[in-house]
């Protein structure tokens, strides 16, 4: 993978009506955001969940590309009538949608001539002009179409075929995280925090989130940024902080 | 609460970077649609999860609050600095960021005078004309502000006050899903599945969902519809089609 000396981030659209009403917890959002991060130096700057609906896939297709590097769309390119992601993108574009060569002749080969009925004909169709992301572990292709990586949205499968992104993509600078966790609650360490916020204000990203273990409470101080160097001098003063405010620090 | 008989519709926003980055895995938006909809009758349309920077916050509420009923938000109510969604969201209407005379005295008793500290303060600082979204388990009101809720990130806090909601909520009409689990593959019933779902166009939502149990492959066919009759007949030509394939229903 190529990488660049400098940010790069992406979107992630989710795509189906069973993560919106809540039947199914998504798990997709975490598992590409870590991914990205780590391995291509890409940060996610925002997701959406959307139902599977032609209009409100294009619109979000096209605001998203625009406003970010990547767009990582996660489900409704199966057989089923509510598969909607691959002609919806085409008709963003205004691209045709048609059979791929190569992904009608994939398919062809994993199903058998004889059983290759028309709803998985249909997952060999794209936008014209989109190039494969192989998926492993159920021959059905992803595919990547401008700056838009289309993936289906059964977590097992999409975690096999995600290695297969990686030679579209140009990667950025990585961003390291530390989290320090204390035994405090943060309005005790919320103003002497954000002094340290606006001493690395352009360095370092940091996040304060309360947790609960064994029945105490706790912060977790969670610093990120693309420069290990800062990344230790703001924790070096956040040690500083939990000793001034006799705060126990939690070693996990 | 008062009721609708029509549909009524909501998007979520989580604010956070710990979300996005994927150090941590969301369970607000599962908890808080389900509620939404068996409680109040109100589907979620969208979800949206974006980093606790200003500007974004306030486009994302403007545009939520124009296209939806009502609008969630989890998330950046604490007292840290990276808490902004209160005063995001008074630069958003252009009105006051002040003090809320009744969250004041609540956290004020909760903390005791002299623990009440500047960090503390703030959490009780919203909008100008806020309503009180009442906490329990910590103290710390979320608030309403026209048709934005405003709810902390930590999920056992939000669901001890989302019954506090309610007051607040005019509902609308009860989605109902049934979920019937075939052991077949997508691409043997999605022509069947597509033109039954053309019979039910207008009155009910046909989701297709690969599952996998105990080394098995199954489809997962999830129908959702506010009326309770059009959802029994809509399954019981969903049964017919499976007697058809020979395909084997798994009890649950």
């Amino acid at each position: 993978m190529k990488k660049k000396n400098k940010k790069v981030n992406a979107a992630i659209l989710i795509i189906g009506n069973e993560i919106l009403s809540g039947r199914t917890q998504d798990k997709n959002v975490s598992f590409i955001s870590n991914w990205l991060n780590e391995k291509c130096g890409i940060s996610v700057n925002e997701v959406r969940i959307i139902p599977d609906l032609e209009k409100t896939i294009i619109n979000n297709i096209l605001d998203l590309s625009k406003k970010f590097n990547y767009v990582f769309t996660t489900g409704g390119i199966g057989p089923t009538h509510d598969d909607i992601t691959a002609q919806s993108i085409s008709k963003a574009f205004n691209v045709k949608y048609e059979f791929h060569k190569e992904a009608f002749r994939i398919l062809e080969n994993y199903y058998g001539r004889l059983n290759f009925n028309d709803g998985r004909k249909k997952m060999a169709k794209m936008p014209r002009g989109s190039k494969l992301i192989y998926n492993p572990s159920s021959a059905a292709p992803g595919f990547v179409f401008k700056n838009v990586f289309s993936l289906p949205g059964v977590p097992s499968i999409l975690s096999s075929m995600i290695e297969n992104c990686k030679m579209y993509l140009i990667g950025g600078l990585k961003i390291y995280s530390k989290t320090l966790n204390l035994y405090t609650v943060e309005s005790n360490i919320s103003q002497k925090l954000s002094f340290i916020q606006k001493k690395f204000k352009k360095t370092v990203d940091i996040g304060s989130y309360p947790f609960f273990r064994l029945g105490k409470i706790g912060v977790s101080i969670v610093t990120r940024s693309t420069s290990t160097i800062k990344l230790k001098r703001v924790n070096k003063d956040l040690i500083e902080l939990a000793k001034d405010k006799k705060i126990k620090i939690l070693k996990i």
